[in-house]
């Protein structure tokens, strides 16, 4: 693994990009967005997801000069079509738009039809929390996901956020719906471990913890089994109908040619009842008992969700983002 | 299990409610509800939870002529103070007034403090989907379950609704952030079943499916294990900033003193947006892409959330809500 200096990265990323079209304002932005998942620690979704990015962009799912338009607008909703853009672009541009809406009358809505992947949706809950928002948003994705009591993947693993902001840190949740991705399950495979929990079923069905067997059966676990697979189908529901864009089924079950989902974005402006310091210590107090709740483990405290991310954060924009050798040289090669 | 038919429950639940001091239309709207809950299927939250809400009124965390007031407003997002009210009738006030906010604005959001047990979340929903609109609703609880990492109860199971309108069956999720109640644990201990996948942790820290060693650790789990541990963790924070109230941790660890809950209610709009057809047509299409899913056991179909209810209320309706003996002999005697 090497260590390469944020701005580095993200300047090589953004010239890869305007080589492909961008803009060189779209480009500094898009860069920008995959060396702060990699700096947050999110390594699948950063600079090692950037190559699928680009052949994307090449087989053409990916227009790198779409640009989202309003198309419908009532009060504090709005339906965006993402015209095929990229998807952190086009997410950053609908939440950033809620957040507005949020400002003028307390919370705004933005769906988005025809988008693309989001790489990290954590981004976009911090995106709302540093505008002192609370931020919800999910998408949908393609097929991965089989529904309880199913056996092909006709759900979703559709990432769902939401974001709480806080002076001592935001509270961020990042959550899909399987309870292990495939690149989860592969890591533990390589790494010849077990799973800690049941992760899905082998071929004859039976609950596992061996993530080879839920590779090749395809059949990885919803989060809490019926419970997780219900969501993952409102969820998309909701994402598609508000959004007037594909449901899971209709997306291309293909990494390669996953495009055109749809996402709901929420920011909801807590100072637009004020008092928001008020508002920031209910907050904390739920933290302080996270913080006091005896561990299972001695000396491993309960954490909140995102707690861990400010420290990964510093260590990596101190000693440089971690950066795969191979994936490096391919992006250099672009 | 006696049959008793729907209006004559409600006849006698309001009967009961007005000898509690809730005015003649207070209770028979309250009464309904609980008889609503019973004939949709959801018998552990509807006439057999009606004996604790009067223990509730007895010993003064609900008051009967407790109604809500509207504490802040900033465009479509509302904050209302449930003045200890019966939480059934003010979460349908609220979400009642989130729906009349979607129609003008798109959206609305009503958050409410100072509230109790809304009985059935899915109620809400259902509520927000008669209406044309998607609703989406949750409270926070009791700490009622440990964190991912811990093993105090500082979490709530805090239940969560997402609900999507369609002409031929609303979609209706209604979800705890619990794999299991106690009273599901109870049920399986009592006809000496094992749980179908891990439900929670025993005494010595092992996940396991026995109900009685659950009961026994008080370690439920969350569903899908870390995940739902965080969805706990922000729903709380969500309702409990944004109405002003009380947090998971503030509220008391008791159902019978469980009181002052925080509550968030949102609708939105297809109509606003139009065409409303289309994003029917939508959901159809989802609720087909289930439908046509290869089952995992043959002749059993997925279903989706929700679907099981008609069928339920229907026979309900046609031969009388079940009930049990030793529970209406109580109520009679109130």
């Amino acid at each position: 693994m090497n260590r390469i200096p944020f701005n580095e990265v993200r300047e090589t990323l953004a010239a890869v990009l305007v080589k492909f079209g961008f803009s060189q304002d779209r480009a500094q932005t898009c860069a920008r967005l995959f060396a702060e998942v990699t700096r947050d620690g999110v390594y699948t979704h950063g600079i090692n997801r950037f190559p699928r990015l680009v052949a994307t962009i090449r087989n053409g799912c990916v227009d790198p000069a779409g640009e989202p338009v309003t198309t419908a607008r009532c009060g504090a909703l709005e339906r965006w079509d993402g015209r095929k853009g990229p998807g952190n672009l086009n997410a950053l541009a609908a939440m950033d738009r809620a957040i507005a809406l949020a400002r003028e009358l307390g919370l705004g809505c933005v769906t988005m039809g025809n988008t693309n992947h989001w790489m990290r949706g954590g981004t976009y809950g911090w995106q709302a929390a540093e505008a002192g928002m609370i931020g919800i948003c999910w998408t949908n994705t393609m097929p991965n996901l089989p529904p309880w009591g199913g056996v092909e993947p006709v759900l979703g693993n559709n990432p769902l956020v939401i974001a709480v902001p806080r002076s001592r840190g935001h509270v961020v949740l990042d959550m899909a719906m399987s309870q292990y991705s495939y690149g989860a399950l592969e890591s533990y495979r390589k790494r010849g471990e077990m799973l800690p929990v049941d992760g899905g079923f082998d071929t004859e069905g039976n609950l596992t913890r061996d993530p080879a067997a839920i590779e090749r059966s395809w059949r990885p676990l919803p989060v809490g089994y019926w419970k997780g697979s219900g969501l993952s189908v409102v969820l998309d529901m909701v994402a598609a109908t508000m959004a007037m864009g594909r449901a899971t089924h209709q997306i291309a079950p293909d990494p390669l040619r996953e495009a055109g989902v749809s996402q709901i974005f929420f920011a909801l402006n807590p100072a637009g009842l004020g008092p928001e310091a008020q508002a920031e210590q209910i907050a904390d107090g739920v933290v302080a008992s996270l913080d006091n709740c005896r561990p299972a483990e001695p000396n491993r405290k309960v954490r909140y969700p995102g707690e861990q991310t400010l420290r990964i954060r510093e260590e990596n924009l101190r000693l440089g983002l971690p950066v795969e050798p191979a994936v490096w040289d391919e992006i250099m090669g672009m």
